[in-house]
């Protein structure tokens, strides 16, 4: 039987972050992680392999981190954990015989799969999801190169990644989505509307507030047809409604899970047994805003949960004050991205709040090459002044200035606060110091906050 | 006499920041602001008229902010303040008559002139300076486009920009600087190592622990003499070694003011004549770390000492906690940047300090396009766990990471609040959510300060 200290069961964004985070807390403690696939994709890379990226081989996270943190790196599957006798059974790839490893502490980093729809025709040959598997992602690959018409279901930023990634290859590419438009969960109406222009722009056909309600062909698929009773001819047909927690492993074994919100967990990343800690996708969130329930799943928060996690196993010291969803992405031209709750999620939740909002060249002056306009939104929860979320659109810029809201929201500042901020710009890199979209939102918002005191 | 509640000296980063924020914060008000040229130069820009924006009339500051927020604008030269009397009389430029203008509140941006320093043949033709007067500025365009062979005195951050543009035009260039490296007073050891060899790759030969001795030349510049004796032939020379602030109609009105630390001001902006207020490069400074005087001189710094001039000026609303010093630039490929202080800096005021390094591909995966290293060093207090400065390198998100890192300078965060900060990430816009350069400097850190305590 294997003996570890640390036993980590998933590599991806919350498995490899566990392994670093650890050596850095406990030093002197043996690891051991196990993944089922030789490789693990990085996952917010997949919509890429399509053309940017170009193969699934360009995509796959370095399994460096095992190395340099010295985490044993087992192929395989666990398919089974004894929580009382502190073991898991590994069965490997290939031939091997099955084994035990017996943990002190087990970190589970399970993650998700994308929801399979019960719509006809779903399983026809040509119908493909986000699917985490490097082997899987290589199939899809070939059938995007022997494709010509393609339909992705779901309009959410997966689908709209790998849309326009098929649009660049000059590909017929469409996107059917429920909602009355696209990102209709992520961002403001505002935002929105610029997306679907660029959405249009890029030459991607929409079809919004539609439903799917069979995927048709005789021996593969041949089109998809919708409620309006619309066919969409399409020679592959891609998936990407959203990912539902992995936590097979995790309620067999006994631990507290919920096939909609993960494996539960509290604010220290501990399951319902005390030695067994969960991250990413495969674990249960909580709103940082409300403390209710939230299905925000990012690599990023797997990520954040991991150092959580991993700093606890042996003895409490962090807090994971709940999920606060920074979200970012680039469309055709457009960098958007959205901290913790917008316009829409504040009302939705009924927090009065007061919005400030400024816009201003990205560099200065705005004859200096490659300029574009980039706007910011700030929203105040209205009694406290206290940020609670952002928007920012559309330089690339808007990656970073995202993290800029976020750490001010998680800091609890003000509108006076951020308008006090002190900020650094050059011509190249930022807005002018005079123009500065983030200072300048929030001292708009100080007016209103004026007025509606 | 003309009269109003509000009158604005200067139309630069500290008058026009003035003129928004008095207007948002007192509605009501009347302003006046004058200026001496007809329009002003974005100040940042200037080094960027030479190749890259290419004209002075691309630098121009809008005067849109003062139509927008209901400001008169005069052109010509207040040449007398009566401090007791509120009066500031007023010479229009051309043949207009000098006229008294009565304010209730005054702000001063007088902002600062460079520094001519007492070489023998500075007068001569064709030695110029960075002067922020736009009809001077063409003169030098005009100059740059006739030389061939240019040298640059001063290798800070305004003397490089000015030296890799007149490189891009194809100039033979050099740049002599008195100190051992370039960048000497900005950024801390690797990073100017870094920019030096960047300035090799792009042509620009560096004399650097070299004074200047002469500026030669019969009628009109020819060579630079340096103290080894060695003569640099030179068509044009420009000098980029510091300003001095403006502070000469202060100092005749009575105000407390030092020809080398400025106009006197408090932590609210406030000169020494209670109506009085002055920001930027002509109001005296402190360190927010040390409470000590300051030089830094940069048109954020005083973007922010206006937003709090203006909310002051009829009641206390804010105050000013010194300068933290947010330096960003662009030299070839590398942007670099750094906040508050270095190690250098944190040596020299004997403050003991923990770094923490991480440097990442910027973009995930590695393979995406345009992916460049990018690495940021955070400095904390060794007794406190608190940030107090970062330097970053090299992409160009690095322009609003130190923005991140200032942010967290001002709100006092630790190292193990940064570790556990949640953050977003972007395939095309950011580093990987593992590898998050700012979290990771932060976990190295706390490895070292467990080990230091």
């Amino acid at each position: 039987m294997k003996q570890t200290d640390v036993l980590i069961i998933g590599t991806s964004a919350a498995g490899a972050t566990a392994a670093i985070t650890v050596r850095r807390h406990y030093p002197e403690v043996s690891m051991i992680a196990v993944r089922k696939e030789e490789h693990t994709p990085v996952p917010c890379g997949i919509p890429y392999i399509l053309t940017t990226v170009g193969s699934c081989e360009k995509n796959l996270m370095s399994d460096d981190v095992f190395v340099k943190n010295n985490v044993e790196l087992l192929i395989g599957e666990v398919t089974a954990l004894d929580l009382a006798a502190h073991t898991a059974t590994l069965v490997p790839n290939g031939s091997g015989e099955s084994e035990t490893i017996q943990y002190r502490k087990l970190i589970l980093g399970t993650g998700s799969s994308p929801i399979v729809p019960p719509i006809p025709g779903v399983d026809l040959p040509g119908v493909y999801m986000a699917c985490k598997d490097p082997v899987y992602l290589n199939n899809v690959l070939s059938a995007v190169h022997a494709a010509r018409r393609l339909v992705f279901v779901g309009g959410g930023l997966v689908g709209l990644e790998l849309a326009e990634e098929a649009r660049k290859r000059g590909l017929e590419t469409a996107v059917v989505e429920l909602l009355p438009h696209p990102l209709e969960l992520v961002f403001d109406e505002d935002l929105i509307l610029r997306a679907e222009r660029e959405l249009v722009r890029l030459g991607i056909a929409m079809h919004t507030g539609r439903k799917v309600t069979a995927i048709e062909g005789k021996g593969k698929v041949e089109s998809v047809l919708l409620d309006d009773g619309s066919r969409l001819p399409a020679d592959l047909v891609m998936l990407a409604i959203g990912v539902t927690p992995n936590i097979a492993l995790a309620q067999a074994a006994g631990l507290a899970a919920d096939p909609r919100r993960g494996i539960a967990v509290d604010r220290f990343m501990r399951t319902s047994h005390p030695d067994v800690f969960a991250a990413g996708d495969c674990a249960s969130k909580v709103s940082y805003f409300t403390g209710l329930p939230t299905n925000v799943k990012l690599a990023s928060v797997a990520a954040a949960e991991a150092r959580v996690a991993a700093a606890n196993l042996f003895e409490v010291r962090r807090q994971y004050p709940g999920v606060v969803g920074v979200y970012s992405t680039k469309i055709g031209e457009l960098a958007m991205g959205l901290v913790g709750l917008g316009e829409k999620a504040a009302s939705s939740i009924g927090i009065p709040y007061i919005a400030g909002y400024a816009e201003a060249a990205d560099h200065h002056p705005a004859s200096m090459p490659g300029t574009k306009t980039l706007g910011a939104k700030l929203i105040f929860a209205r009694d406290t002044a206290r940020l609670i979320g952002g928007q920012v659109c559309c330089s690339d810029s808007t990656g970073e200035i995202v993290n800029i809201i976020s750490t001010m929201v998680q800091q609890g500042m003000t509108a006076e606060d951020i308008a006090t901020t002190q900020i650094g710009t050059h011509p190249a890199l930022n807005a002018s110091p005079v123009a500065y979209q983030l200072i300048n939102a929030a001292e708009m918002a100080l007016v209103s906050l004026r007025k509606a005191h």
